[in-house]
């Protein structure tokens, strides 16, 4: 069998935390909480299962929780989503972004992401036969070249997928970005994917700038949110998409025929836990304590931080404690730092090494501690 | 945006659900049961949340659940597949069937496929870029015409998909219908994919003829079970897939982009739930007696009940009744009569229609009963 994908191994994230686990390190690589969430929100799970709410969720996801979602975006955003034909409840985030891709891209297609990008965008363009076209965002601030996004657009161009705030550098966009994301695409027939999971993690009093806020982005763009990153329960794997409504339609052709539907009374609880908007309000308080826990922990030692503006991603620069490339210097903090981080050069399609590591902080703050004491020791 | 899929609307089951709704109608289409899973495998979901297992499963599924289908599958069809690279656990049946026709089908391969087909197969082969070839089987026995078979492989066949117990028309495939397969594609590097969601519902003491039991198949196929279709639990989409090494490793390229995942605390609570094996050994004589006393039930109406060895589904022809069209016809029957069926024609690309309906007995016995005689009264 020739593979579909033959330059693809095992995700990162993956091989990272299996390191971590083999090493007995503190795993600050993949991007997952380790504290638990609330009680309430598994109750209502059991309250789901236990009132028979176990068979198939209608195509789209559980009305309440759809409804729920609009609300929510209208709320923020100040866009009404309609709740029969333009929200659909996904199994994940990353297979929203799959499935959006697999219904807009066909072969020929060009497709234009920002390096460093997440690993799933260019396996899901290649697959559906279309042409990723990478432009290059570069430390400390990875602010995107607005000349070089005219000079990629092609009449081929079929989408542009963006990630604010952005993983793995920690960075976001402003509404001033969307603005020159709308006038690069008016007319054009580009579908904007947008990538906002960590849309409720924003620090220092900024405003998450969501494309389904922006008049002209979001008659465009597919909008994509998870419940795993906002509630901690990134093991559920729980999505939104939004998007107006032909292209709605065209994502739900392929959705149907993919997983079809997402767990139902996990759905139903979800919708019940976001009945209270402080549980998404005050993440990016949560998290920007914990950033700075992290920072002020690592001060001393000789990694150089870049900013955290968003995400619960801490970028940082080893250049001076070894001159090793990313890969080898993380499996050298793995096994003999005891902590484990992620590689940058895996989010870049040429593995260009800027010698940078990501650390994960959505940790309680004794795992950071300890995590730092080792770190400050290299 | 020019469609994909252009051919695509929504899927039948979904249509039939909303309008049995609309109606008030008693909803024999879509499959599920309308009784609940046991309490137990509840609480353990329960606990494994309370526990704090909610973040990302590994990739291929949680271990104790991979370690509990390696050993179901080693007991019943007396292969050993190895739970590091040959099991991996799906958001339901239906994304594992998706993922492995994305995985192996590039354009211009032909994927060979049996109408009536499940109305998931063909767009995820046309999105892959490949060619479907439908081979017809009849009613009312719908056997395979193995010289047809024969005649269709090409050197350009990369893909064999089959189904069985059969959904919609309720036959069996017998080892000697694999051994056929088996001689055919014999040295040819075509792929085989077998759908065997309703593997524990096969009636009158026939025995599942599974490909995972085939000395010669399993070393080509891709077999796909479901926990929804098992445990009566449909709504919560997991499913498993297992494979020889070298055919899983490009499924889980494309499975980790797609899905990454599925939720944790329901892996772990399958996996103890497993452990008693007879909760899947009781379900073929659980729903014989439904099959029973849904025919028992018919046995006075108009309909022509064609044979059920296996599924929850039973056909039933009506050109005693009414010369309407198939579709024609399950609307006149949710509308009208109150029941809610799925019309056969849905499964052919060419709309066949034999005049024949599906409906799904995986119901209470009172629901069956006052099903019945509404269809009585026609
Ligand atoms: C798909 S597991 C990775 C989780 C994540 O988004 C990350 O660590 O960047
Ligand atoms: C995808 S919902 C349909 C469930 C099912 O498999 C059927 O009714 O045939």
């Amino acid at each position: 069998l020739e593979s579909r994908l033959p330059g693809v191994g095992t995700t990162i994230f993956t091989v990272m935390s299996r390191l971590a686990q083999e090493c007995g390190a503190i795993n600050l690589s993949q991007g997952f909480p380790d504290f638990n969430a609330e009680d309430l929100l598994f109750e209502r799970v059991a309250h789901w299962m236990r009132a028979g709410h176990n068979q198939y969720a209608p195509m789209a996801g559980c009305l309440p929780l759809r409804e729920a979602v609009a609300a929510k975006v209208e709320t923020l955003y100040g866009t009404r989503y309609d709740v029969e034909s333009e929200i659909t409840i996904t199994a994940g985030a990353t297979q929203a972004l799959f499935t959006a891709v697999t219904a807009c891209v066909r072969p020929g297609d060009e497709v234009i992401v920002f390096e460093p990008v997440y690993d799933s965008y260019i396996p899901a363009i290649e697959l559906a036969g279309g042409t990723p076209v990478r432009l290059q965002l570069a430390a400390p601030d990875y602010r995107p070249d607005w000349a070089a996004v005219a000079a990629a657009i092609t009449p081929r161009t079929r989408m542009i997928m963006i990630n604010t705030p952005h993983n793995p550098t920690a960075t976001i966009w402003t509404r001033a970005d969307l603005d020159r994301l709308a006038a690069l695409t008016r007319n054009t027939g580009i579908v904007v994917v947008a990538d906002e999971v960590y849309e409720h993690i924003v620090f220092d009093g900024a405003t998450h700038a969501s494309c389904a806020a922006h008049p002209e982005l979001a008659d465009r763009s597919f909008v994509v949110s998870s419940f795993g990153k906002t509630y901690h329960i990134t093991g559920w794997k729980v999505g939104t998409i939004v998007a107006p409504r032909e292209l709605m339609t065209e994502f739900r052709k392929v959705h149907q025929f993919n997983v079809f539907t997402v767990n139902t009374p996990v759905q139903l609880a979800l919708a019940d836990y976001m009945a209270d908007a402080s549980r998404h309000l005050g993440l990016a308080a949560f998290y920007q304590a914990k950033r700075d826990f992290f920072r002020d922990a690592l001060a001393g030692s000789r990694f150089e931080l870049l900013p955290s503006r968003g995400t619960y991603f801490q970028l940082a620069r080893y250049t001076a404690i070894s001159d090793l490339g990313d890969v080898a210097f993380c499996q050298y903090l793995t096994r003999e730092v005891g902590v484990a981080a992620i590689p940058v050069s895996a989010f870049f399609a040429d593995s260009r090494d800027d010698r940078i590591v990501r650390f994960c902080f959505a940790k309680n703050e004794a795992t950071l501690a300890a995590a730092c004491e080792r770190l400050l020791r290299v």
